[in-house]
């Protein structure tokens, strides 16, 4: 069986190093690991729109932004199929089928959804599109015969609803039209969720506490700079704590041996950093260079390549355009597929003409 | 503005004269009248799998029935396209956009989904794709920017959230995208609901008490033989009631001053009819013989129609083929209003890109 991975973004702002981190940089190293057959990066606006339904100016002018961020941090259209989920309809249609397989409680009971209305102070108002996501996320995976979507853990109430709706469907219609996908987990605990730069649980745009990937040298330094560390390490003799200190969970997620021999040589490794900072006699501002460091040397590149990408904006949607092209064939096919086991392909289902005629002729006969 | 009607039927079996009255028959008059731009009438297969989605062969053998009934009854391909619902893909990406502007409640509070949640006893099994069909509803009335919609009383709430949607969507969106509905009630309250031939105030092919369209004579004359009249009306003699009496319920649906001078001549009319019956001395036999007269003559040449499409039921499919492309055309033209309108044809929008580069530039120089 082929290898396939689906996953995607929301568009509904610049992507930050959370969530470079968090799934963009291991993408990259799956797309050049040559080990997949195919990688669909889905540009998720009608996910977006769900609950952004009023604003979807704001959705519209993400799209290119996501795109630049995947581009710059090496998404390489010739190796992974960049596309706007709008531009499938096909996934609307499988959503429509799937919503038969789905029971209204069965939605209500999802964790997510559950965690999603609260953190959204929906209640009863939920839109019914923001509700029934769950629904159109097996549609998006599914679509693409994914056998691997790489998302947090949070996530997995998600993909247990379309492992359901693939086996129901498969059961029901009978055949294998569909692909159940497994889960890919992060490897390391730190890269699932990177906090902000205020040492919050979360990045947040509204808040601003994000460091951008498009972020030019001298804002990322003032961020950095400005950065949540230990507010009882008041002195640098004063003994500090590494726990909940942003800086030191940012060092856990970026730094590397190679670094303390360039930009640190005094300490062995990160372990021996902690351990003066515990001890006190340690200031902020040497550790906050040293990440500042890191960083730029990390998203130095980044940015160089998206400068060239933001040359020509008009060649990024061909990009996108070729690539939700070749999306649509490919969910196209799925489609087929999904039509065929359901029977309703009945223009093109020439038995089902002849034994209808068939059946007339002997009743008259 | 253009008269536009949209209308249709599940294909979850033949249809019957409780149909015949309550809808075909003035469609067929409707469409003759010449007063309307366009009709579409839509056999509702998607609708129907929402709640026979284990069951696709009974829904999938239907169409054809559907299809042979409405061209029997007179409906014309050549004033009326007739299509499938599921071969116009457009209509699930309307619905796709019309969930954000409704929410869960809203569609709980919808008293013709409250009731069939009950009769259908789903309760919280309820799938997904039942519990959201007004919003599907609202997308097969709206993709034909229909103005009129000719539905029962019961359908009234549905409507009413189709108007809602089509505000909602025009206030968010700005511009006329999307035009309002109206319902278009039966003209007068018999033709409303027909009972079954036992009296029940349904007819269901389950209970087996209808008169098909494609019954043949003597079955039609069997059943009306049998049909339920007054069980307190013992001996001729005796005082009849023609309250809840099904075969007056009838009488009142389809006899015409003609059917008395024809076959009754010693009525003036039914209401006479009625009075003997009341008063006592008249026969069941007598009346189910003037119904079965009156049945015959009507459904005669709409059994005849149905004989010869019977012949050629590649050209049914045909007629179905051809309604369901020009569907697609008109509805793929209402989805790009929308599209337009929701500002989601990003390859198309040539002042998107040029603003976007424009502004990369700006921010260069």
């Amino acid at each position: 069986m082929e290898k396939i991975i689906l996953t995607g973004d929301r568009p509904t702002g610049r992507l930050h190093i959370g969530h470079y981190v968090g799934s963009l940089k291991r993408r990259v190293e799956l797309q050049n690991s040559g080990e997949f057959d195919k990688i669909y990066i889905m540009i998720a606006d009608v996910q977006a729109l769900t609950d952004n339904f009023e604003n979807p100016e704001k959705v519209r002018q993400n799209i290119l932004e996501v795109a630049l961020d995947y581009l710059s941090v090496g998404l390489d259209p010739a190796k992974s199929t960049l596309f706007i989920q709008s531009q499938v309809p096909q996934l609307t249609e499988l959503t429509t089928y799937y919503m038969n397989l789905v029971s209204v409680s069965r939605v209500e009971r999802n964790p997510t959804v559950k965690a999603e209305i609260q953190q959204k102070n929906f209640e009863k108002s939920i839109p019914v599109g923001f509700f029934t996501y769950p629904i159109s996320q097996a549609s998006d995976i599914t679509a693409f015969k994914a056998t691997l979507v790489p998302v947090g853990e949070d996530q997995l109430p998600m993909l247990e609803q379309c492992k359901e709706i693939v086996r129901r469907f498969n059961m029901i219609y009978g055949g294998e039209a569909l692909v159940e996908p497994d889960i890919m987990l992060p490897e390391n605990e730190t890269c699932r969720r990177l906090p902000g730069t205020d040492g919050k649980a979360k990045m947040s745009k509204s808040i601003g506490n994000c460091i951008y990937l498009s972020d030019d040298a001298e804002t990322v330094r003032k961020k950095v700079m400005d950065m949540y560390t230990d507010p009882t390490h008041i002195k640098v003799s004063d003994p500090g704590h590494v726990e909940g200190n942003a800086v030191f969970t940012y060092l856990d997620a970026f730094s590397k041996p190679e670094h303390f021999e360039k930009y640190l040589p005094e300490y062995e490794n990160l372990d021996a950093l902690k351990e003066h900072y515990t001890r006190g006699g340690l200031g902020d501002v040497k550790i906050k260079k040293f990440l500042n460091s890191i960083l730029q040397e990390e998203l130095e590149p980044i940015r160089a390549r998206r400068k060239e990408y933001e040359k020509d904006i008009a060649g990024v949607y061909e990009i996108l355009k070729k690539g939700s092209e070749e999306a649509r064939r490919v969910a196209e096919n799925t489609l087929q597929d999904v039509r065929n086991a359901m029977k309703i392909n009945y223009f093109s289902d020439e038995e089902l003409i002849k034994a209808q005629a068939a059946k007339y002729q002997a009743n008259k006969d």
